[in-house]
């Protein structure tokens, strides 16, 4: 049997995930390791569902968005659902998919993914299998690494809708609504406010009232600028949100799902200011489309680095960028730390100086 | 005081609105005319309110998305907003809006706008004002020309949405449903869904039963696919619709809008499949961005046409595209004629035999 | 053995090549007919190289640039290069072809390509072969189409170049040389530049001199602009030319190819301007990329059209865009017709409208 | 007169210097200050040219490529050109320049600019006068910053270049050379060589050899692969490359610029290995276009630093990056100290894990 690695991709898609299969693969092949894809995460480790990685799997991967051995947003293999009679229930697969590593000879398996799957992977280490972690996230929320794939894209993706949003907000005087993910945290929509030239951006980390944003929309107005742009991330709560919700649709939480967070805050805008809003959800687009060149090169390092790792026999912990270089953390420093805005940061400072509301 | 032509752009934001004004400016000024800017719509004829287009103004407009003018969805001087003592009350100004181009030496006034401000257009007309119109529509739903500029940008955005929605739904097994403007006719949805992949497109044209969209992804399923992609034209109604939404939120109509058809569709294909479904709604996105290189040529060549015929002294026409020509027609034969999709349309045709499903 | 249709890419590369593989394919299979993908042009149906293409085969290739199947600018059976003991002698190998159809049971042969690759359907039909021809050139230079797949796109590349230019040529005061593909015609250049705001245009069908270029730069400088946007096709030939080129490097006709004419241009204003002056050649990069919207809806329809005209029996055509409408014509009638920019066409007449000099 | 302060932009054009002054102005507005915007880099100061940077002027400015305050490579005010009758001699104007800054109330003077206007800073800080450098150079070259706004969006387009390339390479079985800017270094290759799929990347800082190129291009041959993409940064000398050009142009060095290190790379590639090879010179569109949303966020992080530290009486530093934070090194140590790749660099050793060649 050849030595072997293996690596599988988990949590919600993320652009920049072919690129590091691609990656990992070339690296292991050129030390004369094959590389075995799990599919849909952790799910094809616990069912055997796998792939050979060789060179026509990984042709023509760097550029493409999505994952080729696909991904589970729910597979945990401690956790796991198994369907009989119809019936879900839930099971502890973990030893199975261990033993299932060992018999097939994967020295170390490759594991990519956010929090949750990374969590997965720190437990599998606890039970004696021997995993790297790659950290993936559009929300850049990882306190580990400086910074994750997927992020520099999807705030790509968001800063070309608020260009799109831009001309149309000025022609019409409109205010202009823009949700973006970001449900425990506003990176996405710091950066991408900030790139596309938000005039008040609302996130989970700082606490909003809509007296807060319909005062800088009215400043502006006062300055002959009868439009505005608002980036809202969708974590961004509010006690006034609720309240306003209630009066809306009579006590009713679930329904006000089906609008979300941007457009509560459109529709409070538009009652109170009188100015016409719209609002726009970007949703899934921006987990999507080809990685930006920056990704693709974190993306490609972080690849390269876990199977070089792999293949010395190191194992049981997460590569990360810190400044300019790849190097790593443990498993177990690396899981659970979420990297929230800190209120003193520099990208605060920066934005109130140019006059960037946060609706406090 | 010099030849004097006037410009005005009327309801929706499209992307091509500058490239017309850029043209019929220079066009005008070659011929020793200068160009009057009306902002906002009719509203800036009405109330005086005007910039002079000279070189410095229309500089560096060519790519810019939006209209530099201003534009207003509801300016009518037949029926126009006065606000007098905090009181709103509509009356007819097309008398004063008629002198004041007199006055103002205006020999026609360029009207760029969708098939409402064209409607104004020609009842000036009707009131012995020389105007010429130029079409504008991001949906392409004027009959009486073969194309409109926006129409083909909104269809580049809408595609590079749903290419970005294509890895995301292939990585996850998920359907991923993309809700497009379009109320009255589905062009946008049938190119964009051809160009991008789409597996179902619903449109106003075509009536859909949430059965013939579960048919084509469970036919998918079936074959190892199991994600798809399913556009929406936000005019395409369905009776099975409003049942449902009865029965989701207790017969309140009103609320649903918040969700719109997208959300109805997703929600009904989540039930009844039991593929996680995710919606997008595009939104304002389409109408704004910098032109796509065919809508800068098309604009250019309509804003030219129709100062070339300005400072010619014809008037009372609406320029348009048939074939490859520019080319005039009355305004009277231009207005109050929806372009819709007919049924034996060759797109149509060419969508069925390469599977996509219209959900009959 | 089954039904069963062919299909090869001819020519230079073209955005749309696989989205018309894929349209075909998906066309003759619903049809019951197997389709057979022959490899680098004809050279695949002389050697026997191809492979099946099945679902999995045409599976997201929607998007993608290139083709699948390979090409070959050379590749004719008419005259194929056969290399023996070393050397390359040619022969017609256009029985061997044909009856290779034959033995594999090819009812049709789809030959997507431009004149050249046409040129191959044709004579092979007057050999008694079932062949249909569909059009390709980024150039849009066939008489027998109102349109080619891939000519909107590489439009699109070259107006991204100019935007590009235009904010560096107005930050430096300076002259940019864009040069364009179109040996023979000018569509390229004289679309781009329309949309890319260029000063001058430079095509094949209108004769220039660099006086012509200068008069327009001049006037530029004389209304305060210092900077100017100047788009050449490959093939814009001039007399002037020629001589400087002697005078550059003593009589050697050759090596100014390495530069080529936009070089020779940038050269010839900087000289005799003053104004620093820089070239970019565009090259290949015209011929990649994911299709546009527009290529990839009329690449669809071309693959479609195809194949049922196949399915139903109909053979010796090649499918065309007429107006809005997919037909066809006879393959004699369709080849050897070159659609160049004729001297009165409105395109020309618009550019002069807003001062577009072609260097008259 | 009220407080001020200046900005200058000077050097070649970069994406994001619209961002630095916007940020920059809106800061120093804040804080009750006049921004001055001088026009074509020092020389402006030198002559009187300016203006004044109010809200009007610098609306729009965010997603903009170029400088509205217009650049030049060669403006140096210890060098300065003056034309009296009809030729130019070079003068020592520095003195002029800072008594104008005096007379005119400028606080301090905002420089943005690469190594060479910021050594003019340097200088002019060392005459008295009060100055803070903000770097930038799309080659990403300087030591004193980890990163200058402008280097992102070059690889961007540089990498967009090379998905285009790619599909044609791979359908027409050829090799495609790219070359990019990199006149001393080889970041923009190295980044995008990376980040589109190079095969083979050329830079300044490594020795090559034709031999080696021809060894990565044959292995893949060899592999099946019998295309390849070679990216050259366009002062990746070589010993054989004079060598060549004797031969082919008979001992003429000038001849060989019109061409470039591209061309002659692709010239040997061809001679060589017998594959066809196509050479695209990307040029100065890596200058243009708009900054990418990370260049936009870093530009306006600088122009902000410059414009606080300005205010609060700091000068005679330039403001940098260091790992995630903003922060300012004095203008002497910043300047003369080029950032080239050191050859142990974690992306070199990453590139060649992959298989890059870098024709040693």
């Amino acid at each position: 049997m050849p030595k072997r690695l293996g690596i599988l991709t988990g949590g919600g898609d993320c652009p920049g995930l072919n690129a590091v299969i691609r990656a990992a693969t070339k690296t292991a092949n050129s030390h004369g390791y094959e590389m075995i894809g799990f599919l849909d995460g952790y799910t094809g480790v616990v069912e055997g569902r796998y792939i050979k990685l060789d060179p026509p799997a990984i042709s023509g991967l760097l550029h493409r968005g999505g994952t080729i051995l696909g991904t589970n947003n729910r597979s945990n293999p401690f956790y796991f659902p198994i369907k009989e009679n119809g019936e879900v229930t839930y099971r502890d697969m973990s030893d199975k998919a261990v033993a299932r590593l060992e018999q097939m000879g994967i020295e170390v398996l490759l594991v990519v993914g956010g929090d949750g799957t990374l969590a997965g992977a720190r437990d599998f280490k606890a039970k004696g299998a021997r995993v790297i972690g790659i950290p993936k996230t559009i929300d850049n929320d990882l306190a580990a690494t400086d910074q994750t794939f997927g992020f520099d894209t999807a705030v790509r993706t968001a800063t070309e809708a608020l260009d799109k949003l831009h001309t149309t907000a000025e022609s019409h005087h409109r205010v202009m609504v823009l949700e973006l993910m970001g449900r425990y945290t506003g990176w996405i929509a710091l950066y991408s406010g900030l790139a596309g030239g938000a005039d008040v951006i609302l996130i989970p980390e700082i606490p909003w009232r809509i007296e807060g944003v319909l005062k800088k929309i009215e400043a502006r107005r006062a300055e002959g600028k009868p439009f505005s742009i608002v980036v809202v991330a969708e974590g961004a709560k509010s006690p006034e949100g609720e309240l306003v919700v209630q009066r809306q649709v009579e006590g009713s939480v679930e329904r006000v799902r089906l609008g979300g967070i941007g457009q509560l805050v459109g529709k409070l805008i538009e009652e109170k200011s009188g100015i016409e809003t719209r609002v726009t959800v970007l949703g899934h687009i921006q987990r999507g489309g080809s990685p930006s060149s920056y990704d693709r090169v974190l993306a490609t390092r972080f690849g390269v680095a876990a199977a070089e790792l792999a293949v010395q026999g190191f194992h049981g912990v997460m590569v990360c960028l810190q400044g300019n270089a790849i190097t790593h953390v443990s498993l177990e420093e690396a899981v659970g730390k979420p990297r929230t805005i800190p209120l003193d940061h520099q990208l605060l400072t920066t934005a109130r100086a140019i006059g960037i509301s946060f609706g406090e």
